[in-house]
């Protein structure tokens, strides 16, 4: 048994079970965003709330277990990624890449935004030309320092 | 002449200009995501902006016209890009694509965030532990249909 | 159990009591081009479309759940096809690539064919040098726009 | 020199000269699909055209020769296009590469529609909801035979 | 089940038999090639080869369906061939690919001989200095038309 | 300079004169299809074709020692070609490639048909329903053996 | 069954039994180096071979036929060998690539040495700053003719 | 400059000189193998050496200089070969990869040959059915240890 | 059974038993970086080793036998790792590569730090602004030298 | 002009005046690993910086500029490093990269050790049985955070 054994046991029975992420989350306590990724086997869940998904998806105590251990990360099956929902966010690389670079440097310096203390929260922007999808990402700033 | 030596001649002038993205913007009169994807070559300007950004960058009648042409999209050399700066916005979409796709299709139904009818705006966030970069995207949710 | 599972008990199930698609798509109420890629794995069925297809290829309930939920969208095993007779549409993109484009923006402006509010009919042409076939493709036009 | 240098010299011509695919077209007498494919070095012109098009783009002698020659062709620079409107092309086969195939069989039998012997047509569609590309293709079917 | 079961079945029961690909197609009553591209899955046999197909290799009604399905082709793992015998080939057509391309269009102008209207006979031919391959590939030339 | 440059001068040359390959391979005294190979870089003149081909395409004599040196082998600027004409070959050894094996070990044993020891000529066949290219390769049999 | 299961039966074998491929060598009555190669299935034992193979490692009378099948060869599962003992030999081909060719072409004229009709020695060369692997390669020479 | 532009010019000179590499090797007081690698930019020459080079090669002193640096090695385009010459060699390393693997570590144990501490000899084997390239490879053992 | 198994098994053994590495090799009587790369199947371990590895992972006695056998290296199943934790070290050499290089060559001269004479020690460093990784590695100089 | 361009001219600076890193490292005033990073274009000088090596390599005004602008980073030509210096350090991450994941995580929990926040120091360790090269890194840990 591995980590995506147990991905697939999750998602399989989200299916079955007719759940919603955001029940999910609500339960465990935690944002929608970070249960989902971690239920994809990309988050690592302390004790209590590998408790509640392995409850609520029914997982034995080895199952529960593995949500406990730390994933080897990357949910695409490969690099370029084929779904459409999914291609639009690495167009978002492709084509404002230079400019995330550009304005993170005059902003802040030679440095990144970083992805391991970052959050984010997605949510519905109603508009009457058709509701839009709103992320809003927060990755603190590391500084490249001489030495 | 193409773009590509249009976009390369921007830079240098900014280089060489000390220059800012946001002060480019502010004469624009357009947001700096939007002015700085533009000059990297990946926007198309109206005649308007392209006077503007041709008189700030010192740019002759040819090299003007460049910037009204939509430009061959993607900024990147590699599929994942080598630059930090960079890999992290790819590194997100690795570990949170499936993620992304989970959530809009639970708000919203099968479909995707358009990168097309789509905005940026990313700003500083003062945080104690650490100043935040902040991006906040906006992009028209996009329904698949039946037919 | 996954939707390629269900995927493939599909296929199998149309080789062994000999159906073809057009009939599916008729029992099913959509069109040929919907209903096919719908089950290779590619769109969402909504319930009553669900029922029919379930019943048609002998799905039970759980099955039939897969094919409600948005897959994980993709069709092809490389980048590039290996397949001749799907070759021939990359080769189409390879060739006319460029045309696309030049021919969406001179008519429209800076933008794209959508690939999602989309849709497809194929025909034969009959003709005396030897029948064609014949694809009308219908996408809606979407502009990008400053901000 | 070699047809690229061809093709980039009229590119150039076009900008700078402020012209139309569609005025390009109807000088030489021929679709705008196919003489836009053939300005990006994708067709043979010939000799009637070739004039045509040089006297349009003020290719010298030489220029007009390499319009004659049958190109090397494939316009895109990578496996996978960038471009998001070209994107979209690379999307459909991923998405209905597997569609094309199946309805292709059975309509016709095992063969496929020839990427040679074929024309294209892209006209708008006006729409209430906003205006949509359309394609039409036309392509000879070809029959795999037994020996 | 899928075609590639059906073509593993067949190998192993060739291997199992100690039967040839010449003796295979002489029961078929069709060359050797073309049967053994089919057997390899890379050919769609009609009802009476497959009858004899399936005797020769004890396959069952449900597996005899899957040789009457067209296959999805392309035979080796690999976009480059590793295997020695097989990788000749593709060196052929890297030393030689320019020069298959100027005769073909030096001898019928522009267009492509046929990999679809196609048929190959492979023979022994006798030589002091050591056998040799002998491979005759026959294809119908297909020409590029302006429109 | 190096044989690129050589190759790119014959080519230019070429189309500038309106010579045809099977002219220049008379006065060559040698195959069409060795001569076209080894005008596109494949193959090594010896010093009395290379003062042939010299003096066709006005080579001066730094180019013609050229000639006379091995080149490195490999026509494709990509693994997979992008050219329909040529891409055809590759899709034969898609489709046929184990085939292609399966008969030289049938015929002759473990071992290869040599792609070294190697000629080729290609002919048109006249076809009331279409003209045919045919190609006959012909590669001595190189055999595998123990030790 | 195919070869890569008796490949696969053969090494855990070995490793159950403390195996040596010198041993297994002697035995059969070959080299160490195509024993060794041949067991990793990359060449095609005879009988009187298989018969000693089947023996030493337990192979029922299916498994050895397949030892007298042509194998599809090739035993790297990536372009680039990831194993640091393979990969110097890759490293020596990055290194070494265009020297092998030089030399040879010098020595030999335009040809390559055949990587067919060739064979190999490994043995332990004693060296007081620490014992070498040498390894003796020889292969024909075989030429490139002009047809 | 740099080393690319400086191994560009010895070849060229080379070619324009109708120099042998054995003979430079002679001069040089050299291998022929480490001599011809070292031209190619794959090996650093010391100062004797250089001299020697530049004087054979008409050398300025700045490109002198360049033969004593340490170069960026790897002299192949693509990382699998395309030239029939330098394939054979890759197609070795997959045909025999594993067996080199097995042979040193049955040897020696768990280590590598080193492709550093390496030495290469390559000669003409006279031989009746055709002469054979010998290749005598040397490199020191280097052992995997415990900590 | 391979490596692989014996791999998959230890690591779910890990996490079913709650085990830490760093008790692991203080059992083992080895370095907790050399334990924790051989329980992933990177090194070989010697028989009383793997006595002690079989008992805290209740190994049967085949299973031991895999892990003194050599392994096939390379712990990544893509060239470019997709888990942050592991990217990072490839963007150290992405980032520091040419330094690396550079500075080896400075201080050495022409040749490498070896990968295979090899130690590395793995540390927490205290630091008020944020414990620090600190990894020490140790390897043998390799020197380049003529012949 | 680009960041490139002023690499280049550093780097052939160096080799004709014949200076060391750590030299220049000296007189910058910082480390000879950031100094030599930041020469290859990797890092972004300060203005005292930027004016010490400035004046070291002779560089004008512009050039002076372009080393304080944040530079797109990654200094390998492929993904995989041909170069075998460079290589090493490639396959430490292929054979130690599970290892470096799995140790950081049981030392710090889930998170990396980071490549912004970042130093290094390479150095010759005297040994009697050859010298070794040395390298101390040291990355600030961050931790992923639940939300």
């Amino acid at each position: 048994m591995n980590r995506l054994d147990v991905t697939e046991k999750i998602i399989a029975a989200k299916v079955s079970k007719g759940l919603k992420w955001s029940e999910v989350a609500a339960k465990v306590g935690l944002s929608k965003e970070w249960v989902t990724a971690g239920c994809h086997g990309q988050m690592t869940f302390d004790a209590k709330a590998a408790d509640a998904i392995a409850e609520i998806f029914d997982l034995n105590a080895e199952e529960k277990k593995w949500l406990m251990v730390v994933p080897y990360r990357g949910s695409l099956s490969t690099s370029v990624p084929t779904d459409p929902t999914i291609y639009r966010f690495y167009e978002l690389v492709q084509v404002y890449g230079t400019t995330f670079k550009e304005l993170i440097h005059e902003e802040f310096g030679d440095g990144i935004m970083s992805a391991i203390d970052f959050k984010m929260d997605m949510t519905r922007q109603a508009d009457p030309n058709g509701d839009r999808v709103q992320i809003v990402m927060s990755g603190k700033y590391l500084s490249y320092k001489t030495y």
